[in-house]
């Protein structure tokens, strides 16, 4: 063989130099140490006094010096695994490939001929059927849609048991204060028939609300997870212009410091905690007052948050189909693609809001779902590349087709047309009159024909009986008590 | 000012290592010395043999020493300029900066409200005002549309004028044959007031006949352009699984050996002569038979062109807004992101088909073109990054905002919110109630009210009464003895 060549991945869009990095750095510490971070929990406060930091008690103010932050960066683990009682569907998160998970937290719904309406428990099944068929995502998630048909006090007790029902793959739960991040991760440690949690199930978002302040529930729930030894992605939704400054150095800065913030916490409360680099920051426009996900400035904060990361060896969590269009449009694909190509190019190693995301967060749909699906297999296809090597080059079928012919009928373009080039499962290419004779469906209603058929093919995985009668009963006990 | 650091330009999406940028150009040279490329153009046949190659008469095959190929290639420039009547709007060609150009040769048009129907000469009317209007777009091209309604011999000379007239940025010309090709760059002449053409005016594309054939249109397309110094993009449309091997590797140096002969041909005509790495290729879908230019493989060729161009040191084009959706919709919103994407990371210096293209080259949009225009400036937003300096880290601003506060009527936010972010022009990003009490309009209706508003602000840019009327008087000597 004369030629024995393969491709290799594209490098990361990194936008900043090793300075940028390094300067970064430098003025979230400066943050830290001299400006000081709101941490309203106080039992966190009286930890980070024990190892070190100045409390001023009466305004929750913590100041924390670089040491610790430098300390912190040392112990948790540069990788780790997210594990499911299926275990071909444990997932990795920091060696090399994305975990893509499911949307998040969305209060609207938008399914096809049915208009936008608010989400429902029924949706999350729905969601959580297609998170299970869609090969390409990694994690089920949490709060695949906020469902507005059940008692808020309980919601947990709804998502999480039917995230681990319907799907085997790793799901995420709770962490709004430390009860419903308790209940979470015992019902992932009943499911998992590890009811110690021996390894990590279930990893959880933890939102700052930025500027500098850690509030009570979300530091209760951080606690919990970081007791149990479960992962946390700890996630400042800076917003520049609103809870940021305008100027993106200065909005980093501010969000890196957030983060470095719970980094130290968590090592604190239970050194070797995995942790995941986490921003789901962006921008608002000032012309509308509204926070764009979808928006150019939203990506430089991806990119951002992949080089910082990886400056600290910890993975990241960042990016998905991110968009602000309040349908499924022109908007919505080139939003979507954009955003999920520098995440993807990035390496982002942990990838919420990978699929089914509209409007700023607010709506989800099944129909976007399953094209975010699709715009993923298309990346991770130009991502594959290709081989050089003398089967690939062909120059004997070069020489045999003569010029101006084909290659159509070639044994080996019928060997390779099928593996070697990716085939869409939405996005069409018929011919005009074919797809007009086919009833000319656009993007959104090619969409709607793929959620009905993965409806319609889903299976429910195994479960063993008695794990999913104990499931069950924990979750009948917890309802009760959270309800009277 | 303690920091004073910029951001950079983000690597290019390269798939290839230096060997496989070896290997290609290896096997590309194996075709055209010992496979050989047809050449059906008698004179080109000629100047090829008298530099050195063997011509096979009866087969019109041309086989193509290396030494020859080495020769040819130190001789191109790296760059060029594209002039134009207005100094303004002159464009460089390999100067770090992306010519972005009109799509080409689509005989049909979507235009909102109306269906699909075919192109006229008021669509290319439109179109070349929408050019004219959108500041992204450097160069106005030709063939914005196949306009159906004018006789095929002189259409030539329907669209060159009109381009020349309706706006004031360098024009592309005809290529199909020696004499469409001459009258073309007689009328660019004219219009510039340089009849000898003693700087690049008009760009042409070369389509090769692929696999392995210069035919003798474009091969005499190629010999005036390359006479009167003028640029050509040398652009086999290779098509992987049809016209060229199935597997990317085979077709990649099929295309690099037409491209390489092109070189050799322009250099032997008229050393010198600008030439431009021309790569419009992708591959067929073997399900239905059709040419799929927004594929992930699509985008591995535009990368692939890019590397290798650069390694030749010539200007490169390829890519552009390509998508095979047959509407406005998620799927054209996707594929034209990704595919613009690609081509922009990769640096292309010339982009045809930028803006306004559907459905596999076959169909051209007023509407998709300001979309593309929207995703153009988003995507240069995105690379142009951001400052890391005292005034964007804000340090003092970060101090002054008490925690969980916000920034938004800030001076420094009123300041830098308009100018450091992008303010998108179509995309919404209005709340749903604000969207939905607009009429609801997705991105195909929203950009329907820009093309409208172009096109009623566009003013005509000036051009000399006399030289106008020298064109005039041109044009009709030319319809006259074509149609008689």
């Amino acid at each position: 063989m004369e030629y024995d060549l393969s491709t290799v991945e594209v490098p990361p869009p990194e936008k900043m130099t090793e300075e940028g990095v390094e300067a970064i750095h430098d003025v979230s510490i400066q943050i830290m140490e001299d400006i000081g971070i709101k941490v309203a929990h106080e039992e966190a406060r009286d930890i980070l006094a024990e190892a070190g930091a100045t409390v001023d008690e009466e305004n929750e103010i913590v100041r924390i010096p670089e040491s610790l932050v430098d300390d912190a960066l040392e112990k948790p683990p540069s990788s780790f695994t997210l594990h499911s009682r299926n275990p071909d569907r444990n997932t990795g998160v920091g060696d090399g490939d994305t975990t893509l998970t499911s949307t998040y937290g969305a209060p609207n719904v938008l399914r096809y001929g049915e208009g936008r309406r608010a989400s429902t428990i029924a949706d999350y099944e729905d969601l959580a059927k297609i998170a299970q068929m869609e090969e390409v995502i990694g994690c089920t998630g949490y709060n695949l849609c906020e469902p507005t048909d059940v008692p808020q006090e309980v919601k947990h007790y709804e998502m999480v048991p039917r995230s681990l029902k319907l799907t085997d793959k790793p799901v995420m739960g709770s962490t709004y204060g430390e009860e419903r991040a308790r209940a979470s991760l015992e019902m992932v440690g009943i499911a998992n028939d590890d009811r110690d949690l021996s390894k990590p199930y279930m990893t959880g978002i933890i939102n700052t609300v930025s500027p500098r302040t850690w509030d009570t529930r979300m530091t209760g729930g951080l606690l919990e997870y970081a007791k149990a030894g479960q992962p946390v992605l700890i996630s400042p939704a800076v917003m520049a212009n609103a809870s940021g400054p305008s100027t993106l150095a200065g909005s980093f800065a501010l969000a890196n410091a957030e983060i470095l913030t719970g980094v130290v916490l968590s090592q604190q409360i239970n050194p070797g905690t995995p942790i995941v680099y986490g921003l789901p920051s962006s921008n608002v426009d000032v012309r509308y007052g509204s926070f764009s996900i979808g928006s150019p400035e939203g990506g430089l904060f991806v990119s951002f948050a992949a080089q910082m990361a990886r400056s600290y060896d910890i993975p990241v969590r960042a990016g998905g189909t991110l968009n602000d269009s309040k349908t499924i449009d022109d908007q919505s694909g080139a939003e979507s693609m954009f955003q999920l190509m520098i995440a993807m190019f990035s390496d982002i190693d942990f990838m919420l809001h990978a699929a089914g995301i509209l409007n700023s967060y607010s709506t989800v749909s099944p129909e976007k779902y399953v094209l975010d699906c699709e715009r993923i297999r298309y990346v991770q296809r130009f991502q594959r590349g290709y081989d050089l090597n003398d089967e690939t080059f062909a120059v004997d079928l070069l020489e045999e087709v003569e010029p101006g012919g084909h290659f159509l009928n070639k044994r080996h373009t019928l060997e390779h047309s099928k593996t070697d080039h990716y085939m869409t499962k939405i996005f069409n290419r018929q011919s005009y009159d074919d797809w007009e004779s086919k009833g000319s469906k656009d993007a959104f209603a090619a969409a709607h024909d793929r959620v009905n058929e993965l409806l319609d093919t889903y299976e429910r995985p195994p479960l063993d009986e008695d794990i999913e009668q104990e499931l069950d009963e924990y979750v009948e006990r917890g309802k009760e008590e959270a309800l009277n």
